[in-house]
């Protein structure tokens, strides 16, 4: 049995390697190399997969799931600048491959061992991820 | 190749157990406990895996389809009152999980044996439930 | 200039008349009539008319007029059976369009009266209410 | 990793079989066999399963996955009479699970090998298909 | 007080005049020329401005409202060629602007003079259309 | 008669006065104030209020109302940070009310005066705004 909590946070950021010249990264990142950063709205949804609690008939409180998604990604995430202000995009590229990793690992973390976790992230209505640790 | 028709239903609900103190109730399902229900816009997916079938191009007529989870699913729960006017419901709290595990029990049991059965549930645009009997 | 925030709110109602029989109300308000109720997740969007402060380039702060809808709306009607634990249905019949005539009334009491107020209230992803006060 | 772009196209269509009666067709086809046609708006996802590049944080280039969905899928089926314009269904039925096909076939011969492919297909809001080669 | 219901038809069409040579359809209506027709999912919200009946507290009745565009809208055009099956667009393009025209005159003619009617149509999820008959 | 073309751009903003404090800037703007800056997707639909063109059943070409709208706002405000790059706002607080008021100026310059011009922009999908000049 699957169950999921959906989210939003808005952030800003800039794909570029500091190791690369402006013209590769303009060439591989295009407009998303801009120096002064552009952003979006992201939506995430956090899939966990478990057995159904016979006592309460939830896979898990999606209350509970709510309070650790606000605390692990929300509170950390938005209204930020992820390259300036986010040291999980220190030295990783914040492409929403590496965002949806980020957020997995965080709530991966914090999540009984007994749960599958899987996240869907839109970092545009055109531009959707999906991963599941594997 | 899978093959999904999508509908709604609108009920009330309320998450209780007979068997625990009120205070019980309320710490574990808040105010979805309210004695006098509240209620959601159900929405479902009802996705079917299979074969072609190469004289039609369909793997199942989505108009049959439409139809068996008319009879199995709206016309029984639709404008309903889940505690009070389903039987399913009669010793089973109807989160959605136990909802969606009802649905897939009534459908699976109309449905040809050739055919694998997966439904997701939306009960708010946030929280999102998928079971596929496993 | 005109500013919305939208919110969402689930609850129970029953559309009935006390004082018509059973066939009556079953042929005016159908399975609407449902004797132990039934429900919906409601949305709804609130519209301010008014003048952009210069100052802050606001119309109104959003994250204010949030708190003013959660306070008169949402923590009113959410979770809750409209015809039982809503005084403002006592006597009202909880048709949507009477739903967003008590909302319009709640919300106008408590902003300031330089702004407009216009209501948009989704029952069901097909069913649709608006309401400005003329 | 799984990565997504999400594309429209818009197309005419009749669901019917030359060997086949009028009568049986439309037994089978029901309004689907109006020999003028009739039309959807599709909305296609397109998912690739692969590897995050450590050097670019990109599963695939989605500005590149974007141009070829438009050559190999949008510029052939949008604004098209599938039966009558598109050589892909002379002798195949359009219906959605056969486009889906059709759809994955084309994206697979211009695709990676190291890349997984899974389709998405809404032909209405309602009727929606998914198929991954298997 | 206003009230819409939402409904969906999908039609084919063709946009181009047969007083002009096909270089001058071309440059006009481009590929929406296509001589072999291509079509959409039209989404249709009917709005009726009306004063609340204090006795039922609706405006109308939706279900009433619903079965009159069933047979004044859906079951004149959905699955329909608009150029070929519909004589309302023997001698009128089939733009949008031109179907939303067609349907405020059908549904005008079979509404209560009381009631203001405004149409809102969605051609694809980019191009929209309004028509309040002014 | 209303016609509407739906559009997407993604930028960063950060909302303060350079007059205020670091305090008083984060009393009215929060998060918003984030000094790196964050994101959001907007939204933006324009529409058009005129008169049906009799020859081509247009109000007007959306195919040309589409590149009016890449001319002067998507290309000018998509992947831009509002307060660096875009001399609009060197003196405006690139709150969403004054970005609709900015958008709405641009469109305006180029749009025949026989058109009536009204733009609704969504920041994220609870917070939304409408203006028309007036």
């Amino acid at each position: 049995m699957k169950v999921c909590r959906r989210v939003n946070f808005n952030a800003a950021h800039r794909l570029f390697r500091k190791d690369w010249s402006d013209d590769k990264n303009n060439a591989v990142f295009g407009k998303c190399n801009n120096p002064n950063y552009h952003g979006h709205n992201y939506v995430l949804e956090v899939w966990i997969d478990g057995e159904i609690d016979p006592e309460t008939g939830y896979v898990i409180d999606l209350k509970i799931l709510k309070e650790i998604i606000l605390t692990d990604i929300v509170e950390r995430f938005d209204h930020r600048n992820l390259n300036l202000d986010c040291p999980e995009f220190e030295n990783l590229i914040p492409t929403a491959e590496n965002i949806i990793l980020v957020c997995w690992n965080l709530l991966r973390a914090n999540l009984d061992e007994k749960f599958q976790l899987r996240l869907k992230l839109w970092e545009t209505e055109n531009n959707i991820f999906e991963y599941d640790g594997k």
